[in-house]
């Protein structure tokens, strides 16, 4: 059976699940205070700071399904990824709303190829 | 080409498909008459047994989304959640309130590891 | 580290993304203007086209994931969805209802496997 790798396992949920070759995530901003935009910058930091943790980079990733508390945040969401994205090497992304938990604004559930 | 294996193939879905192992599969209550304490009791059994078809357990789970009609019920999810996945070894969660079918509190997509 | 490969990659998504042969994208109805029925039959092509593209079928597909505007147009989908896919190998499916973008009334999110 193919190993499973863990990053910051709880009693809950994993942070991060490795298998295979792929990663599966889920981000939320760690600070639900801020503002929209604020929320969406710091979910694409944390991304980068998996990323990071696997060994790997934004080219890397396959997926990402966005869910806005607000559908009126998309061009702020589309302002701030273009900018982060690698231009022709972006993944795959749907963005639908959804009710998301208290305060929180952004919720990105992401799959990236890991070496 | 990689075989795909399917469990409960019907005219309209499969209730389950597993591909190079990786399964994917859908959750839904058998029984929708049962409130959202019951119905999510329900799904977990039902993906207990589904595991356990696929000759796999709890530990081997990668990532649930999980859809609930109504988010207020997400202290109860994480009651019957707790208790229920492998601590340390709990998959990738994400958790958003969407629009169910009639009388459907809560769906879960799952993908696990096969052996 | 496994290749990806991209089709249709622009600055801000690729339109599939495929590693591993595992092929992930996510489609729209290129025509917004078009009803419910049209949206949902326009989304069906389009997933022929790349199915097509990537020298799969249908009967490959592994996942769907349909955010739907109205879930009351799920009995339109499920006439025109029962008539699409391969009798007996159709794949994994969860339909909800999100949010979408103005004027879009569907939109699929859909995992095949790929030579």
């Amino acid at each position: 059976m193919a190993a499973i790798q863990r990053w910051g396992a709880s009693r809950r949920w994993s942070d991060v699940v490795v298998h295979r070759n792929v990663a599966y995530w889920v981000e939320v901003a760690a600070d639900l205070d801020r503002d929209p935009r604020g929320q969406i910058e710091q979910v694409l930091a944390q991304i980068d700071a998996t990323l990071r943790d696997l060994g790997t980079g934004r080219e890397q990733l396959l997926q990402v399904v966005i869910y806005l508390a607000d559908l009126a945040d998309i061009s702020i969401l589309n302002e701030l990824w273009d900018d982060w994205v690698v231009p022709e090497r972006a993944p795959v992304r749907a963005c639908v709303q959804a009710g998301l938990g208290a305060g929180c604004r952004v919720e990105m559930v992401i799959t990236a190829a890991t070496p």
